[in-house]
């Protein structure tokens, strides 16, 4: 028994109670290369995960308050800064894996974590991968640590990159991005009630999202030249689940008008062919399309002289999750897809 | 200008910056006949209350904390038992009229409230009338004190009165109803989180809801023979406004296996023929052909051996601050339509 | 009984059964200057309005294929193309206003309609004024023609309007904005299916949106020199009722960039001084604030170098029949408000 | 390659462009067992299947308008009535199994179909077996002919057969059900409208929906002296996917009324010890718990005097398509989980 099991990926999930962690154990449960270890929840312990994650009701997993420093893998959901702090207080193996979903080393400029009271009395130094596998695959397979992206900046990644790296003189993009109240977490607020969002729809933190940093230094990293302005406008949505973002430059202000709309969809078709979860659409798309999958669907259209990318993700699973699992896989050398192909629901 | 407003009646909201408060707030500044003096509140002191009820940003009105107690209207719109403590903290003049929405005087047990230290150092008795206009109309023009009616029970009672009334032999309701939301109040909790709610259903106190109270109280009024059983299951359901309620009782086990369909809505009409707020559909209803109305819409059947009536009302307006509004125009002499002819939204 | 009568404006309804009627209807049933003297309806001819708008059951309205040529006003309610073919087939009185809800006589180009058979045998013209009152109230007064204004196309012009007018060299807007399910109609098709919309999100026509030509029109009349780009993606939301658009401009490339917030938010209070249905809130706002009322409903921030201004509105109110009823109290010299002071719904 | 997949089923859909054929196909495609050999539409024929179901993006399936009678298996998911026609117009070898997604062979007076013209030009009959696993498994795995069961009728037999098998005296069931738009397929309708069905509530059918006629069957079958009356209302709730009963029968007219909850749970779990996919809850359950997956979730109450059960399921998966393929594992001798153990999404 405890042999079988041994050639599983022992996983530990860290701030177990939330809604990512939710999709991540709904996810991995039926992962064929993985078995649950721990599920930590500081303020849970003791309860049956299925007390919290309701409709997780055929499993026995109990949240606890121990960790396994030798885990394999450890995935850390926890609220923006708690990372740092959860690593500096757990030690982990030198073999563990660590995939971060919250945005504390997703900058270069916050990449590398120092420890500095290791078993060994040694300082220590772990050093983030960004984890979108889309661009950095190969580093993420070279890497123990990742930085999951967020779930905004995955979608508008995938929907920018691709005409960036090969237009190096575009010079600005605007966005508009529609989020499910799952984006804002399990947190009771006057936003989330749902009389208050129910049929409700309000702009936040226009211009000024915390994403926009790691779309900046995405876009730079495939277009050095880049010094582009992304006008970002966020939006509350009034259903749960998803990510719909329109996107769109000036072909003209950036010295492109000649170019064709099949010529825009190769590039992007070039830059996707060995991603397994981008797909291009050739008819407009609509959210549903790609909830509860790791997809992201992508529409592109020349329109006059502009170019309009619509892009759409689950962001619980592609926005955070789903791509925390793929990105595991490229750890583990196993296929992208594998424990990622769910039955979408559509309706 | 002060000698113009007078004509108007004075009205003071207890308890200002909940949803029913508010129901009262988007309707009184509209009521012909009545002014807003004071909107009370403990915690909101001192801010406009467009910034709780955002949508009336056309109001200059404040919350405020002092009461006017020669008011000559006040409606109490406190959570269940706060509008007890309230009314022996604050002394209101002999003539000012009270029309509370908790459930503290609703039942025959709880009518009368005993003030000890008023400031004739006398003792006074408020004594509370069950505010249903279609039953008491007559009481409440002849009251000062109005126990506003909970909206489960007024969508109920508003169903199965008639029927009742007419045929004491009736032994048992079976009824079910689902609420929106903002029954619930403004308080954040797991069953009112947007991401919980969307999309989804529960039952909650099957069978033992408070509500069930005054129906009984109320059907025993009208038949007072009735010893029934009323099995009542309510819900949560997955929208904002509304309450809809379905009722049937087996004829045959009644003992009134020949009434035709015609008979009985012949009794449904002839109770609520001087009723302005319930009407009889001839056709199935839905929901939203009442929601930010006043009416309850009523649909009844004979199908095989059963009654089945339909009933629906807006919880926050015929279930909660419209009919309290009814109430006062009755209180008032003025006719129960005033200020109550609401441009519906339907969709 | 008759006389009474006669005081009211008398009011003709032509489309009687689709949404927009449905608003007008509601609301003009409560109107106290008018009374509705026919609904036109050649399908449902015969019917009560109730079976259709079938919240209006207290109504006894029955839709007719007669239409009175005398009629005080007649709203046209007709689908694009269908308000022309009917003028040509039916004649009215030379006192006859008329509000066309289509898009047949919005721009310049269509704004002449000629009837070439009338009772004299005389070619007559009615010449069309865009019935938008924040600019064209003077113009609205002196004319018995008015083409009402589409819905995307209110929100964005009067989001868009003052700064244009009082910034001449603006070059640029990027609009977005998204609208409820019955800015579609009541046509049946894939993407007003609750099972497809429920939960989903779409956009339609990018950079095309018929509305564009009105829009571009009216800012060229407030700044002659306006030879802006309008970028303009409108979205399918997932709620019923309302628009809620944002549009920013990049005040660097208009060459504004001093311009304080302050100054900004002046132009458009300043602008609006006289519009009673237009508000500036001065915190964020959300669509529900406007809904079932005729309000529109603007905040404006400058944030880094660009002015953004959100704008919402109900689709069927300020969007059509609430902007109808307000262009006829302007041509009858009634207060632009009246009949028009809703009961929000709010949740 | 062609040996390779021979170990496969090959499975055929007839009526494919349907919801319940799109479940069938999101999760087929991901079964081990299976592959799709054809999805049969008259109307799509020549069209991807992505076209249709456009969140199948990845799958390179063609609606095909042959029919390969040598399938393994083939599901019907045609219209009511459609079936028998089908079956009478394609005959299928042997050995094909047929598992029939309409209502034409549930019951046990349909449950033959002779077929009259067969290739030997001999008479033919096809006896149809209920297929309700939880209590038909043996009989199912020895049929090729399964009539799979209702969405309605089976949240309402896997909640009300334990109890009405155990205790012969119960005379009543008080049956309360909503189901999602999907229930009511693709057409559009007013109902189906989402203008009309968001934020709507309505019932149809009270007391005579045509799955009373199997679910009476089944409980007779559990137990031969149940002659009791289901009373039953259906409803059409504001949400996609999912059905939420309630139903309750009162324990003291039925003589039951020592029967502790104890008792009464236990009776429900010992009727489910093997039935992998329905599920006894200790807690009140809500219907995104079971939302995109084939579990039935039941939650068993004693109040007072009755008995209250809660049940839901999803009405695409347990109550159509997963509950077909659960019926197909067990006639081809797989563990009924086989490719059943989706991913939920909760919210």
């Amino acid at each position: 028994m405890k042999n079988k099991k041994s050639n599983k990926i022992k996983v530990g999930i860290v701030g177990g109670s939330g809604y990512v962690a939710g999709e991540l154990l709904r996810s991995l449960i039926h992962h064929p290369n993985t078995e649950i270890d721990f599920v930590y929840s500081h303020s849970h312990s003791g309860k049956k995960i299925s007390e919290i994650h309701t409709d997780l009701f055929v499993s026995d997993l109990v949240f606890s308050q121990k960790v396994n420093s030798e885990i394999d893998i450890v995935f850390l959901c926890l609220g923006h800064g708690n990372s740092t702090r959860f690593l500096l207080e757990n030690e982990f193996s030198q073999t563990t894996k660590i995939i971060d979903l919250s945005n504390d080393f997703r900058l270069n400029k916050d990449k590398i974590l120092k420890l500095k009271n290791t078993r060994q009395n040694q300082e220590k130094e772990l050093e983030f991968v960004y984890g979108l596998p889309e661009i950095y695959a190969q580093k993420i397979k070279e890497s123990n640590y990742i930085a999951n992206p967020g779930c905004f900046a995955t979608a508008i990644q995938l929907g920018t990159l691709p005409l960036t790296a090969d237009f190096p003189t575009i010079k600005e993009w605007h966005v508009h991005a529609l989020t499910g109240s799952t984006g804002a977490g399990q947190s009771l607020s006057e936003t989330t009630h749902f009389s208050w969002r129910n049929e409700n729809l309000s702009v936040y933190k226009p211009f000024v999202h915390q994403h926009l940093g790691e779309i900046h230094q995405s876009l730079k990293d495939v277009s050095q030249n880049f010094e582009g302005q992304i006008n970002f406008i966020p939006m509350r949505g009034n259903f749960t689940r998803g990510i719909f973002a329109t996107m769109y430059t000036n072909l003209e202000s950036n010295n492109l008008e000649n170019m064709s709309e099949e010529e825009i969809i190769s590039s992007y078709k070039n830059f996707y062919k060995d991603a397994p979860f981008v797909k291009i659409s050739d008819k407009p798309i609509d959210l549903k399309q790609v909830v509860n999958t790791n997809y992201c669907l992508l529409h592109i259209q020349k329109i006059e002289n502009k170019i309009l990318v619509t892009s759409c993700i689950d962001n619980l699973v592609k926005g955070a999750a789903g791509q925390a699992i793929q990105n595991m896989n490229l750890q583990f050398g196993l296929p992208q897809e594998t424990g990622l192909t769910f039955k979408a629901n559509y309706f």
